[in-house]
């Protein structure tokens, strides 16, 4: 059972804008790219539900608080908690640190979804048992005071 | 003095990910950029800040909830209020429409900050006084009840 | 037969890097949304292709030099022209011009293929017949010369 | 002296589009991560030149041949090399490979500029000579042949 992940990255100087600073969508991309390293860290891809054609986690939130900028070339941690665990759903917090200080803490809520290609539509369904059955929520104690 | 403002924007294929949807980091990007064309409706544009080299609108906030897929060639239209208005701060909300149905909906606060080129830090410093006083808060009747 | 098309499109902020440009793979964004409204000049959707699960058009040549930056909130017109037509692909120049001068200048060769999704290959096909039927190329007239 | 480089990096599912896979525009990206990784290899960042405000290195030419698709979580190997040296300039080749095959072959040629804040324009001047004595051109039997 796991219920945490920290991946480390550098910020390129594609995703930085004219203000200088790592465009604020890119901590998105972020969030998502740790959460998808923590499947893999799990025995699982996210691209093996999509080759099904049947599975996906679609995001159903996302949130971020921006306390301090990131440049280019910046080395960044990103941590993932497990927040909550329903039958259909995860809920992951993510704190950035720069240098061991925080820089930003974000929020994904994903849903396990069967896309039916007929109808294009997707409905709700339970996450596989083998990929729930691997993640905990993290004790609060994980998680940082926020400041 | 104006509380609303309203773009609509087709999706692009380079906008899509593999699930065949609308990445949900774009969502942020569209709201962004529903942002600048509000000032530019109001006669003020980003990037003269910018030029200045002083002052910038960094985010310390954003939020989005996701209730069904944007797909490539959509028609969105981006529906920005304001929310709130502080002397140093504004929060927006965004509804984003697809043939009239929300599809989801959205939140920025954004910060009125002075670059200091020497030390490369930001400070917090009041909007200027010609824009804020073209933004009043919108009427709570305007804001849809949440779904 | 149409053999040119033309698009105005705004440089966003997310769309700059820490440089107060726009970042270079941002043309080729640019190149691809204009191409793509230029199928939807014709009555063709991109997307009506995808959704039978059998049919695109991936790039198969990109290239773009660039002579002048585009800055955020720059107003580019993307000017398309045919360059080459075959029965399988089809080659396009991309002249970008700010008021009047042009800035850079790329093209982009696209080849239709069939998607076999049971062995996830793609097999080069004919284009389109009623696609074809509208293209034609550009008399060599239309082709500005090289600067 | 050094006249080539070698990064690997795995495909993101926000880099993927609709058709699942790596969108184009993607690889030009890549590229220019690599070119900055080799800048980093070298003891040199991309970002202090940037610090100083008067000397960058923006893109006069790109290009890419696309041979095989790059799908979700592929690792793919880039391999910079230096094709030509000038005072002012620099031109690379980039062979991305998946599991030892050739999958795009791309070019960059970028030129060293000052900008010139108050007029905001770009001239280009000499390569750094700490940078471009660590650079050479790679021997002609380094390059692959085309396929």
């Amino acid at each position: 059972m796991t219920s945490e992940f920290k991946m480390t990255r550098r910020v390129e100087f594609c995703e930085t804008d004219m203000a200088g600073i790592m465009h604020f969508a890119n901590f998105f991309r972020f969030m998502e790219s740790t959460e998808h390293a923590f499947y893999r860290s799990l025995g699982f891809s996210v691209t093996l539900a999509k080759e099904g054609g049947f599975k996906g986690l679609p995001r159903v939130h996302a949130s971020c608080d921006f306390r301090a900028p990131l440049r280019c070339e910046d080395e960044v941690e990103v941590h993932l908690l497990v927040r909550e665990k329903k039958s259909k759903a995860l809920t992951y917090d993510f704190i950035f640190r720069k240098a061991g200080a925080e820089v930003a803490r974000g929020a994904l809520t994903v849903v396990c979804v069967e896309f039916d290609p007929a109808t294009r539509s997707m409905k709700a369904v339970p996450l596989p048992a083998a990929l729930a059955e691997k993640i905990e929520v993290a004790p609060s104690a994980l998680f940082p005071e926020k400041k």
